[in-house]
């Protein structure tokens, strides 16, 4: 990965625009909606049985975000993510606040194990709760560093496939073949809602232009760490910096992404 | 209409307060509260049939959006509509997405059918979609021009009596007398989610104090391209931009209406 | 209550980062979260019957808005309580709208019946309606000032036994022994949806630290005076309002707690 490659995805979104929908909870939905618009995405967030097959077939992506669930809801997502499926659509999971709660766990570990999502991207008590490692989390914020989750990363990888990306201070995103660490962003970054979600839609723009799937989440994730650390130098506190991450994706350029891309990754090999 | 007319009704707004009961979706719920409040209107929220049909009783108008709709918020719709109807408070519908899914779409219809709102608002597609014609859509965002759909909302007039509120770069409002056209905004106002969903709240809340419905919606579009032009010059982006839209609301002074009215508007005769 | 204390309070917060676990209303749950957020607090979102009680078992408080109610939301409002009684984890109810439906006056009258909640915080139309008081409401709106509500919140009080704040121009929070009034903030802050919530949210942080309830309700309502003043010195309207809000929490000095203090409050004794 490199700034061309980051450049040239996000220059195939603003240009094709691509639908994402997104079934995400009722805290993120403004911000993922406002995210997605400013990268160049077109957001739509159905949640109804009546119709969630019908309108993840105009999608370049699925997202899944289970962070206020309720049944009605995670049946709509596995309608939504099976009918993703039979098209090839790519889903992206975020399982936010597994391990908080069994509810949370088991329907991450079902969706899971019933949909082999594309990528898989949560913080580190959630990729451990996920693989049953033993664990604890703070609600929905991690009580260990995102490398203490790299083992089970790997086994949840090897089992569904899917692409996983931890996020934390440094986010790891990895394959069978590939372990991409990306470092950058800031603190004042975890005092923003959101934000973690607002990764996982990125995700799902990416993952409509970049059928690479590591590829893509990387891209997203540098993305996220570009423009945070771009509204963290003039925020005055998380206020401000929602504000300003909002017009750092609008602005984007590849000066930007080149510039402060040098400082944010360090991709190894297995 | 002219910026007295605006001014005018503003005032009534800023002096009277007018309750606006919204049934709307979760994804604009924070924006178009704010937005209601810095006009000067005093916002309601409330979705359980257990209570629809007493709140929209002190309301001053009735607000429905379709952009999260679920069966039991559907309903809701259905009972408080109909208490509006009784009640001679307007009704104003925005059927975010109609075109994009079937339940969309004939919910949408339904609504129509049933209750004949007194102003509908909707992008291109949304309004093509609503009488019947073959359209596409790309979720929520239409994938035709505003004039494309100037037949259609003549006929949805014709038939339902509804003033029709066409809204893109530039807006048509038209009623069995008058085409209105309104033009300026700028781009930017696309990559912020509401913006649309926020035009047919401030339709509510002028519809509170006009009661020529067509006056009202054509001073609410007037009022959004007013405001967003504001923000416009100062914003980075649209992070920014949102902020700044709701200090122009909050704002909004006769001079700022006069200066930018010539700018915008093209009033049409039959 | 002195500057030292209010500054002793936000620090454990900041240091501790309790979960305080909300079910809220749909219109503010992305504002509150960001308020907790900003101030150092943990905040949790889930309203699903299947997973609340465990969810509050994890938090320091629990915060219950009944804004966007609905029979499954009071359902999971009930669980939540009980389990929170059960393990002396303080419960913090905001009556959203009591009196504007019968529902919301009788939801808001059977929490209070059932749990004793330690802290009711709400405007004086929603107070006088959980006493019983003829009132009348203009939606969320209070149309009396808070002073008119003292009388019924001294009757709550000794029913309940619940710490009551009346929120306004000027805030009052009362317990058996005394009844603090704190003055400030500005009315630009009534342009802004969710700051009533948004207080009620810190009313929890500060409850989850502060053992003494009415000195932590009035711990937050300061801070949240405070925290407006400095952002309504830079604001150009309700929107920069919202941004330097959030700002002005995050960077919360003792500073600029003694400086505000001295204005804000009259501490009385009955």
């Amino acid at each position: 990965m490199n700034a061309t490659s980051i450049w040239d995805a996000l220059q195939a979104i603003r240009n094709r625009s691509p639908v994402v929908h997104n079934i995400t909870n009722f805290v993120v939905m403004n911000t993922t909606a406002n995210a997605l618009l400013a990268l160049g995405a077109s957001p739509v967030m159905a949640h109804a049985v009546e119709e969630v097959e019908e309108m993840v077939r105009i999608a370049g992506a699925l997202v899944i975000n289970i962070g206020t669930l309720s049944p009605p809801w995670v049946r709509a997502m596995f309608m939504a993510a099976q009918e993703a499926k039979r098209r090839n659509i790519p889903i992206v999971l975020d399982p936010v606040g597994a391990g908080a709660t069994s509810y949370r766990t088991r329907t991450g570990r079902e969706l899971i194990d019933a949909l082999s999502p594309e990528i898989i991207r949560g913080n580190a008590s959630e990729i451990l709760a996920l693989y049953g490692g033993d664990t604890t989390t703070k609600g929905v914020d991690s009580t260990v560093g995102a490398p203490d989750a790299v083992g089970a990363a790997e086994r949840l990888n090897r089992t569904y496939g899917s692409v996983i990306c931890i996020s934390g201070e440094r986010d790891f995103v990895l394959d069978s073949q590939r372990i991409i660490e990306i470092s950058g962003g800031g603190t004042m970054m975890t005092r923003v809602t959101g934000l973690g979600c607002t990764a996982t839609a990125l995700c799902g723009a990416f993952a409509a232009v970049t059928r690479d799937y590591a590829e893509a989440c990387a891209q997203a994730m540098s993305i996220m760490k570009i423009a945070g650390q771009v509204a963290i130098q003039k925020a005055q506190g998380p206020g401000s910096l929602q504000v300003g991450f909002l017009d750092a994706l609008y602005t984007m350029s590849y000066d930007t992404i080149y510039r402060h891309l040098q400082t944010l990754e360090q991709p190894r090999q297995r």
